[in-house]
């Protein structure tokens, strides 16, 4: 590989098979499947789940509709709260793509109706225990008022409740996740039975790649399956071979004494985001690029601090001797979905053997 | 203001003060003055600078180099450990404009030397005890191999040392960092004894904006003193009122039973750098945006938690009721490198009253 600058490495290969095992989970169970594309935000990404027929996707934000209506996507919700002032661009958004909103608040219905001129489904987002955004799923008063006015709404109607179990990222065992996730199929049943139309839109990697419970369930929105990272690593929802994406560096200094290597490949690469492994914080594994992909992560090896364009990469002694000033090495991103956004466009398509 | 989208509101009067303070004082020390535009990344705040006459930047990468001179800037100093790899863009950049580089390494020295076209400046990088890159400043055999080799080559001249006291940032008291900066001084003050015709560049934006001693040296090169953050005001580096850039975010969604608000500003607006103050970690502190400007940070009102597109602001009663979905909120970020990074081409320029 001609590399010299930092460059994200995405396997194709193993995004395929990524896509594949989440669309046969679907399948299965007979439930849509509807990606969230902010993982990668990339063109050629979306053309990997073309070919696996997915036509329905999830994005968080109206910038990110337009980029991939633009694309020839035709069917995108975005999961998250609606900005009630970004109106003109909803319009006309909805005018030519198939368009799902997600509210959670009378205040924005209000603002929204008296301005939209198409027909828009709109999900009411319940917060099943990760209070950040929506409903709780046991205040039904609220959720029924906000039923009743969408039903009202002349523009907005109800498509059905959405939930993202963000709190299963604090899980730290696969069965606190399958708890998690098992509690948010009983929540979101309940509101079916309540509201027998309602669709029900569920969605979170560490759920969809663990459980096979997706009773009363008729949407999945996972996003970050498609490249895994050590996050979901360290929660058990992937192998380390899964994850699809490293962030390919060139050394440029070293440190005989502390074994140390500087990389250009800082926070404005990979992100701060940092995982605590055996008492020790890291900000990525380390693996060995080759023609056609990397090596499993290095034994004793990880990114030990981050600057805004420097990394320090801590080795243990076999693995410093093999590596010089001058050499590509990668590193397997703590949270690919921030490592992704920060190499737009400085992304490297792959296919490991 | 018309805002409908995050946004980065950069106060042209604010960065004009802080440019005016930081040359008045290089001026008063008869010292160049070379600021680091890593920070702010931008062809319209780089015109700022030039209306101070300002001529001399700093930057952290080939392709910012490449910016810049695209812009008009004439002599650049590239702030990170050369990569050897990128000796063609070395080569045509330096066919243009006045470029130094940085040195850490012989092996580096070698890999160029076979491929330089052009005569190019490098300082050689001296560690005063970050340890992040360069060579400890006592470590002298090391240092003179490398200034021979500099001296024998046919393309590279040594211009000087440089050095980023970086862990100033580590240190949590105004006195801890004077600390760091005499040791600084002291440090370098021996090499420039020792090797006389060196020039001297040191910089880093707490010590430069808390010292007034920089004896034996020739050239300071701060970088986030233009914006200023809470990071700096925090080590005692600013005032609050000094801080130049506020992300302006709408408010989607509130609870009112945990005093919330849901932002459209997440790790992918505004890094997820944080602070731990009062034993809580937090993401930004928080402010109200008006025509010109916005206020000073409202008490016991703080960014909480991120999560890439989301931000859940916590307030106060009395906060909590003057804002509403629609409204935009104001966040002073941690670290203003790293959110004007992530906002580059959503800036806004105001001008505060």
């Amino acid at each position: 590989m001609n590399i010299l600058s930092p460059t994200l490495l995405i396997d194709e290969k193993k995004c395929h098979k990524n896509i594949r095992k989440m669309k046969t989970k679907a399948k299965k169970h007979n439930i849509h499947f509807r990606p969230h594309f902010k993982t990668h935000q990339s063109a050629k990404v979306g053309e990997f789940f073309r070919q696996h027929q997915i036509s329905r996707i999830t994005v968080s934000s109206i910038e990110m509709a337009n980029y991939f209506a633009k694309l020839g996507w035709q069917d995108i919700t975005i999961a998250f709260p609606v900005n009630p002032l970004k109106v003109s661009e909803i319009n006309q958004l909805s005018s030519k793509i198939n368009l799902s909103l997600l509210i959670t608040h009378e205040k924005s219905i209000t603002m929204l109706s008296r301005q939209l001129k198409n027909n828009i489904a709109a999900y009411i987002e319940i917060d099943v225990g990760d209070h950040r955004s929506g409903i709780a799923s046991d205040h039904y008063e609220k959720i029924e008022t906000l039923v009743d006015q969408l039903r009202a709404s002349k523009q907005l109607w109800f498509k059905g409740f959405l939930t993202h179990a963000g709190h299963t990222y604090e899980a730290d065992t696969v069965s606190k996740i399958l708890k998690i996730h098992d509690k948010t199929i009983q929540q979101m049943t309940y509101l079916s039975q309540r509201f027998p139309d309602a669709e029900i839109s569920i969605g979170n990697t560490p759920s969809c790649s663990l459980s096979d419970n997706f009773k009363n369930i008729n949407e999945i929105r996972p996003g970050n399956f498609i490249y895994y990272d050590l996050t979901q690593h360290r929660l058990g929802a992937c192998a380390e071979s899964e994850i699809a994406v490293v962030l390919a560096a060139p050394i440029v200094d070293k440190n005989d004494t502390r074994r140390e290597f500087v990389v250009h490949a800082g926070g404005v690469h990979l992100s701060k985001e940092y995982l605590i492994e055996q008492g020790k914080k890291h900000y990525g594994r380390i693996v060995s690029i080759h023609e056609t992909g990397w090596s499993p992560p290095l034994k004793k090896a990880f990114m030990k601090s981050l600057s805004q364009e420097h990394g320090i990469i801590k080795l243990s002694r076999d693995y410093y001797e093999q590596f010089d000033i001058g050499d590509i090495i990668g590193i397997l991103p703590v949270h690919s979905c921030m490592t992704a956004n920060l190499m737009k466009g400085k992304e490297m398509i792959i296919n490991s053997n």
